[in-house]
């Protein structure tokens, strides 16, 4: 029984490097297109969002079943359940890497941000696939140096996504209404994307050491 | 055995009935200290979101036990599962509500949202509010004309949102980048609220009924 578990929890595991990886390459074409005005790319990432939930969802209906049959407890039980919490995180990742290929499609043949606040989403995108790399490097090898690491990485996004509206603020600011809103939305699904790996680090974080740090959580 | 895990059951959905009131109600303030640039208030809304982390926490927590204490199988343990995603849900629904109070906090004395929009606002607000009420009923009664009522209410919201951005990109709109930027959050985190009551309703809805419309979901 013990080792029917091990092999499912492996398993699971694995499904989750798996999104982990899909979700790092929807941050990373989902920029692409959202950088060049690459319609034809965000239309790409648009669909394989859907490939994204239907594995969280076969990785949801296998923990269940898990729960269902192997009737973990303890820390086995707290590893299955945490796997729910993860997959819904990056999930959600997926998600916003989406809404910003949606935002590149809406403009198209316009760009979504202007030149001046362009670097500030490269920086963004960038901090944000290295947390997506790192957050499947954290799951397949629980060296919790990593979970520091997508910490220190997110508070370098948010640190971004508050200089943009520090420049939507400043009086060289001389962009149409919609284009603010677009980057204000764009700027707000950056950081949350990166709020999501947080997420993940801290629940593994969590399971392996079994301290929880409330007011550290994704509380944003 | 099986009496035991009912009474269980009954009491998780009782804390969950008892987290969707607060969620109205940290909505209902929110709102009232953003209508009326009540930074007191709006400090209330910010503190009061702590309880919810709590009680969502503790709820969790609740689950796990009797996970491992009863082993449920089949429906009731879906029922289980469902909770902590639902409480999930909730919980993020106070954190909206607390961004809108941030947000009012934020630019006191001033109010976030110019006069031109205050009306949308006030619909939105009341319409999350009445979802909010109805995902307590719901959880309550299963009565699912209940949940097609929240998907039906949550349309009218994205409706709304939709119109906020319309009148950014009117000619008419002559507010400053910041205040676009403040409007534009504002309406996403309103928009966000009744998405995640939706979530709830559409989850509840397939405990019931055992059928899941994936491409319903709360996609957005």
């Amino acid at each position: 029984m013990r080792k029917v578990f091990q092999a499912e929890l492996q398993t699971i595991g694995e499904e989750l490097i798996n999104l982990s990886k899909l979700v790092a390459e929807a941050m990373e074409r989902a920029y692409e297109s959202f950088a060049n005005a690459d319609t034809q790319l965000a239309q790409e990432v648009i669909a394989a969002d859907a490939r994204i939930d239907f594995l969280q969802n076969k990785l949801d209906e296998h923990a269940i079943d898990v729960l269902a049959l192997q009737g973990p407890v303890a820390s086995d039980l707290r590893m299955i359940v945490g796997s729910l919490r993860m997959s819904a995180s990056l999930e959600r990742m997926g998600d916003l890497a989406r809404h910003i290929a949606q935002l590149t499609r809406l403009r198209f043949p316009n760009q979504v941000a202007p030149e001046s606040v362009q670097p500030t989403f490269a920086e963004m995108a960038r901090l944000n696939i290295e947390i997506a790399t790192k957050v499947g490097q954290l799951l397949d090898t629980r060296d919790l140096a990593i979970a520091a690491e997508i910490i220190g990485l997110n508070k370098e996004i948010d640190e971004l996504h508050s200089s943009v509206f520090k420049a939507i603020a400043s009086d060289d600011w001389a962009e149409s209404a919609p284009t603010t809103t677009d980057v204000t939305l764009a700027s707000r699904y950056m950081e949350r994307f990166g709020d999501h790996g947080v997420s993940v680090a801290r629940k593994v974080n969590y399971l392996v050491t079994g301290e929880w740090e409330p007011n550290l959580n994704d509380n944003v």
